[in-house]
């Protein structure tokens, strides 16, 4: 796997120089000189697992045979389209949320030279995929599947940003708007979709599936994104710091996380008042009440059980399947996740 | 003509119907009531040129033969496709720009409720269009080049929106990096292709043609497209605010228009330091002294033999067409906006 990976980067600088020779536009070395800077800013550094796993998927799909280097160049393209996708939705969620930093350095807009130029950066991130797909699959039979399958994503992310955004809205008003399914929804259209099934839809379209006949996988790598959403809103409280890389403040941004609407739908009326006094306030003494009520509700607890009913109904469901093949791919997935600490 | 334009008004609410229909994600009403508000506020108050051009550019096409219910309403919806896709880049650009009203009324994020929400909204818009084309074009055999289509020029004008965001950025240090070819290029992605050669290209997918074999057409389009802008940046500064509805702000904020760019071409050194020192500044005495350079240099004459010889070659061009339906259309759009007043 270790040569998937660093073959699955190599093939970045190659989409990139690709991307200079569209015929589309005609690059001077000033606009390249940006787009490039840009570019290697945002989208490489982060753990590019969306990426990967569309190889390891597909290799999974055509069970275990060497791939080509044509077919290890279009999954890693692939991969790397689902890759300029994250960093178009990080680079406009940063301006959106006024974050600081990503991945370690500043956000993009916050660079002086940036500023709101950014937006339009995203969007031109956004336009590079329909590029790299044209000039590497126009002649796929599958070419229109995949355009279509990136459109139907980035409007599921995009719609589940938009319930994100007018919540939070509401949320401020009135926290008992914030409930399980609502949280359900937001996670399932923002992150599963284009986290979960993107990769494994892709794989499938180029070992030549048409997606109508795989509306179970779909399910099923759409609950699997559920579940690591709920986890990752759980570290962002219960979670090392050190392993997890930062420091949560999901309490502090109001944010719909699992472990306030839990916490809604187990407290009492006193409970209720508490986090409505204290929940979405930047001082360290009301984060530190919401926390103390967290624990007196033993939400820890909640999500250990939540965590191995979702386990199993994941692996019964898996098991189900009538392909070994897609069992691989979908087991494997669900392996990376499982009781992750970061 | 006026009974072409109710039928393509019409279109919109069965659009917007259709949207909230989408198999792809499932609307609550409160989901429903923000988009349709965001859709109604941003869409369908422009003069929706570009929009009806699509249906009088096909109707030319299929050479005056009466339209079926059927052609009207796809006509109309590839119309409605680019006044979403306007609405997009205007939403977007006003954030940018931080522009205060747009259409007579404030820019969208603008309204205290919606902000900085509205850079999703933004994307939302643009990720209609897709589904538009989904659910009405997916059994047509240009389906695919329809979304190449988009695509293509959806990433032009982002380019050229990028040349014009750092463009600004460096002019502001050194104006001479404003010139002539420049100010072209930036014309001709930011604006030319999406409103004057994608209209013509739906109409001719839409008349089964193969959009390879009207390269000539493209060529005319783009170049009609960059006379349109020249003439707004004229009005911009020479034209009657009655008239054109608002008053020019170029000057003040150091757009590298067609004026400024050919008022360095023309000048002496002590023009040219006149002109370093004045543009781009708010007050009015610097305006005042830019404008008056412009008279001096007689900027008016320039562009009327610009407007004069412009129109020749265009004439000549469409003359040289070999089919009249195409030289039709063509002629229909240079008509529409020779010796513009507004």
């Amino acid at each position: 796997m270790a040569d998937l990976r660093s073959k699955f980067v190599k093939v970045y600088s190659v989409l990139k120089e690709d991307l200079f020779r569209d015929p589309a536009f005609e690059f001077t070395d000033n606009d390249r000189q940006w787009v490039e800077e840009m570019l290697d800013y945002n989208v490489p550094g982060g753990k590019l697992n969306r990426g990967l796993s569309v190889l390891d998927s597909y290799k999974l799909l055509i069970e275990g045979r060497e791939l080509t280097d044509e077919e290890v160049f279009l999954a890693s393209s692939l991969g790397w389209c689902i890759e300029w996708l994250q960093a178009y939705f990080l680079v406009l969620d940063d301006i959106m949320d006024g974050s600081h930093t990503r991945r370690g350095q500043p956000c993009w807009f916050r660079l002086p030279k940036v500023g709101l130029i950014a937006t339009n950066d995203g969007v031109l991130l956004r336009n590079h995929i329909p590029r790299i797909l044209k000039q590497h699959f126009r002649g796929k039979p599958y070419y229109v599947d995949l355009l279509d399958l990136f459109n139907e994503v980035e409007f599921q992310t995009a719609s589940g940003q938009m319930i994100d955004l007018i919540t939070t809205l509401e949320g401020e008003k009135d926290l008992l708007k914030y409930t399980v399914s609502l949280h359900r929804r937001i996670v399932q259209y923002k992150t599963a979709y284009y986290s979960f099934y993107l990769p494994v839809a892709c794989a499938l379209l180029m070992a030549g599936e048409n997606l109508d006949n795989h509306t179970d996988v779909k399910d099923i790598l759409v609950e699997m994104g559920t579940y690591f959403q709920v986890q990752d809103d759980y570290l962002d409280c219960f979670g090392d710091p050190e392993t997890i890389g930062k420091i949560g403040t999901d309490i502090e941004d109001f944010k719909c996380s699992w472990l306030v609407v839990k916490a809604l739908e187990l407290c009492n009326e006193d409970q209720k008042k508490l986090l409505n006094e204290n929940y979405g306030k930047p001082d360290p003494s009301n984060v530190a009440k919401v926390k103390a009520l967290y624990n007196e509700l033993n939400l820890q607890d909640v999500f250990a059980e939540y965590e191995s009913k979702s386990h199993g109904r994941l692996t019964a469901a898996i098991g189900a399947h009538p392909r070994q093949s897609v069992q691989a791919v979908l087991k494997s997935f669900l392996g990376k996740i499982y009781k992750r600490q970061k």
